[in-house]
């Protein structure tokens, strides 16, 4: 037996026991003969002390104790003389009477505390030790609070968790496939899942109604600095529902997370339509923490002679609170902000609406203080505001604005950590147009339903019909979404038309889902939310994921723990039949 | 709202409601003008009645309804005439007032009744119809129960549910990996776990303490009937454990899910050595339902003048219940049996002990009467039994008497559907000779340790080196193993060496566990089941996994739904750095 209580559990109700504990060596010092030991596992940090007064060679031993040595003390249990009320067993101590060296330790390489000095690319290497620490140690111990909050709400919500496979024909989710070459049949490849959409859907034909798994997927992109090579999904699947039905069900299960999880009791879910979120926050996931919404002030600006404005397709503003004493380098950071590649605006004029009432612009050539006033008003602006605005193609001045906002809602504190604010958008777009090829594409992916009465636009304008499809947005951040799917062959093929697919491409692809259409697909409709952010979001209200993923990868799609991925032999290769090409 | 309820709840206790419900025609027929639908879902099913006096267009709407159409029914819950006693739902109907059809089916490709006509190739091409058979369903429903019957337990006992990856590095699990290239590192490659092992030991050196994890694994291996390319392993890890800690956390963990899916209370576990099971059953996962043991019986046999059983390195026999009458061309067939190339024996010697306590057997120009009694004896026979012997190599002996003692076992009715043995095999050797290479190879995998006792056998004769590894076995099939981990890195070193592995090789595949075991690794062990087998096993007694398994492979590793592993284009290879080379 390697212990009788953990390190986190012995208490002053524990007093004159005898006991053994086995753990890391976390601290340890000595004092006039003694040897203090804080003894730490996963439950907590018990303190050893040693006595070499009374036996001489225990002490030593104890002495030579280095840094995550791994131990096995035994000894009794006693009432501390100095109490450290901030943790469970600060009230006890054991005094060791055997001590056994379960295992060595070289010094690690960077400090296992809250607060580490190792750099990512080290703690990563390290990663055992890494987990060491409170902070990564915690968050995945919470991760698995979370999926067991989300597994019991779906459990008693009559979901069944049906496992679909990995090893699988090209998938529709837009990114790249990951191929495995099979050996057994020679010259042909298996792909990993981007998600396990069409088996989803397939389970619906099949009438299991009420579908979940908490699931792994893969998607081959070019990395980013939050995104992963593979990622984890709750993916969820309904029958026989309409899109109300299922926002019903996942907002039950967000809030049910967040009560177990975090003792947090989140507010009914607002909707709002993409195109409002576009139209007040520039962007498709808006942080609806705070105000500071983006105006249109189109039609106020024209007409003054201002040839910028005049000519410009659109122009919105947004009224950044108790601003307006900005100094000059301030506007011109901002200018510089907004003028970044990843933006790209051309640049930002302001207008300074003084606590006074006093109006000036970086445009006061052309604007008299009675037009800014309007502008002013536009934007919803009270004295002692700043009003930021910005002009030309309306994509790129929405996320020009979109971005000063978050920006300035963070500078200004506006951003609460303590407050969560989820959002269900609604009604977005079902295709957008590829600006190089001119070809459409599925916002959200192929088995996308579309609104009914928005039918003739595919005739019209293809561009204004709306999907039944919807996204879980929490503090500006999408942590889910998912549509009603379409579960008519015809339609299935009208949509693989429409995103210029062959028939024969169609049929290569997925003959097996335009087949099961025909043989009595209910309606359906579903949802997926990336468990990496879901976690993040509900554990610390932050988008850091790879604090959240026990084995995460590197920008560059290394494990940089295991050195992987890396070469393999000629012999494997050619078991396979391919070979390295390279050129 | 598609639905107000589902095919499964409504009762007498809902008559005169309205209600509304959706599903798939099941059956359907007329009678008088009235037409009577079987209505299924996942839940149940419902009778709906539509009246044609009453409303011909609907009369004759229903009348053209197909088998497997989805359609919605809304009406009013009336009371039976006459009542089907086998359902739930059997004392009510509902007299269908609008019917809406949601999609119609063409005829499915075989029935789909509790026993299908369908061929195996069909049933997978067309799972989703396949799954809507009640066998399968309730299989795949199940599964979810011994899932969660597996979390609430392990949850229960501290156990972390962690997450570990699948794009990684070469596995030790001894089968042949599949590799995924990798387009961002060309010419580099992922493997894909065939267990998450060097993970989970990598979590106990991180403190995690106890770890599981419901997770895929994937092999590379020729496959047979009952192998699929990818398998589900309810995956398990403890620190500062020893083997019989280990053996009761699992033992407790099958109880309880046998308990909770099955409401079947299992008696403790018996433990038997795998020396013990090889010498008593032939293999190392004995069916313990029945009797029927194998005896040793070199001693009395020999020294009669009968050269084969005088020079047989080992003679061994089973006692065959009531079997004493058998025929010469039954005794014969059983000669055949032995003699398949898959078991090898070079025949079989019979002796009949009759009820009336006269001995005749297939030797008796060498041995009397006497002699067959001391046989009779040490092979626990009564009169009325039938004495089966095979002599030979002690390995080809054993696997005939096992799968001979599994056969008549099976003919003798004694493998009982209704009865479950688990038994703990332990002591398993720690390597394994390869007859070809003279290769010492590990039994279970390279982080087995072993008994320290047996150490010394490493330079005399390394096949007595008997590991901490453990399987556990129910009624002839093993559904998981598990051993005590090596911790010390000197240790690891010296299995890697002994398996013939170069210290360049260790450190390229296994630099990271090498590392970990330097900065404090805590004495640790585990265990994985197959969750596949697991399943079939506790759900139904039986090992045909396919039909525990939503989207199985065929014997030739292809999913015949999706028809895949497929071609991919030239581009794709050459985006990945590989093409093909297939001469």
């Amino acid at each position: 037996m390697l212990r009788t209580h953990t390190c986190g559990e012995l208490t002053i109700k524990n007093v004159e026991q005898e006991v053994t504990l086995s753990g890391w060596v976390y601290r340890n010092r000595e004092m006039g003969g003694l040897t203090f030991v804080d003894l730490r596992d996963r439950y907590g940090v018990t303190q050893l002390v040693f006595d070499a007064n009374k036996d001489k060679a225990l002490g030593e031993k104890a002495g030579k104790l280095g840094r995550e040595f791994v131990i096995k003390a035994s000894g009794k249990v006693v009432e501390r003389s100095s109490k450290n009320t901030k943790i469970p067993t600060g009230e006890i101590e054991i005094i060791v009477t055997t001590l056994d060296i379960l295992n060595a330790s070289k010094t690690p390489p960077f400090t296992l505390e809250e607060e580490t000095d190792g750099g990512e690319d080290l703690r990563m290497k390290y990663r055992y030790l890494d987990m060491r620490r409170d902070a990564i140690k915690n968050n995945l111990l919470n991760r698995h609070k979370v999926t067991k909050a989300v597994r019991e709400y779906l459990d008693g919500q009559g979901f069944a968790d049906i496992e679909t496979p990995f090893l699988i024909k090209t998938t529709p989710e837009g990114a790249r496939d990951f191929i495995v070459p099979s050996r057994v049949n020679k010259g042909e490849f298996y792909a990993l899942p981007q998600s396990p959409q069409t088996f989803k859907q397939i389970l619906m034909v099949a009438g299991f109604d009420r579908y979940y798994q908490i699931v792994r997927c893969f998607r081959d992109e070019d990395l980013r600095a939050d995104r992963q090579p593979e990622f984890t999904q709750i993916d969820c699947e309904m029958a026989f529902v309409e899109q109300e039905d299922i926002l019903q069900i996942f907002e039950g299960l967000v809030k049910n997370v967040f009560k177990k999880v975090r003792d947090i009791e989140l507010p009914v879910f607002p909707r709002m339509t993409y195109a409002d979120a576009m139209r007040l926050y520039g962007n498709d996931k808006p942080d609806t923490r705070f105000g500071m919404l983006i105006h249109d002030l189109s039609t106020v600006v024209k007409g003054k002679g201002f040839k910028v404005l005049d000519d410009a397709e659109y122009v919105g503003a947004i009224a950044v609170t108790g601003a307006s004493e900005y100094s000059r380098s301030q506007t011109d950071e901002l200018t510089e902000f907004v003028k970044r590649p990843q933006i790209g605006a051309k640049g930002l004029i302001y207008v300074k609406y003084c606590a006074d009432g006093s109006l000036k612009s970086s445009v006061d050539k052309f604007y008299t203080p009675e037009d800014l006033k309007k502008w002013a008003e536009a934007a919803e602006a009270k004295p002692g505001d700043l009003i930021l605005v910005v002009s030309g193609s309306p994509s790129i001045s929405r996320r020009a604005l979109c971005e000063l906002r978050l920006e300035l809602g963070t500078r200004l504190g506006l951003r609460d950590k303590n407050k969560y604010n989820p959002l269900w958008v609604v009604d977005f777009p079902l295709l957008e147009q590829d600006t190089e090829t001119g070809r459409w594409m599925p916002c959200h992916h192929p088995f996308t339903s579309w609104k009914k009465e928005d039918e003739h636009y595919f005739e019209t304008d293809k561009s204004k019909i709306r999907a039944n499809a919807y996204d879980l947005v929490i503090n500006g951040v999408e942590i889910g979404g998912g549509s009603i799917r379409i579960h008519d062959r015809a339609k299935q093929e009208k949509m693989f038309t429409t995103i210029g697919m062959s028939k024969q491409e169609a049929e290569q692809k997925f003959a097996f889902i335009l087949n099961a259409f025909e043989y009595g697909a209910p309606p359906h409709g579903g949802l997926a939310f990336g468990l990496d952010r879901f976690c993040s979001m509900t554990i610390a209200n932050e988008e850091n994921i790879r604090e959240f993923i026990a084995f995460p990868k590197n920008n560059a799609g290394r494990d940089m723990m295991m050195e992987s991925p890396s070469q393999v032999s000629e012999e494997q290769l050619k078991e396979l039949g391919i070979k390295l090409d390279l050129k």
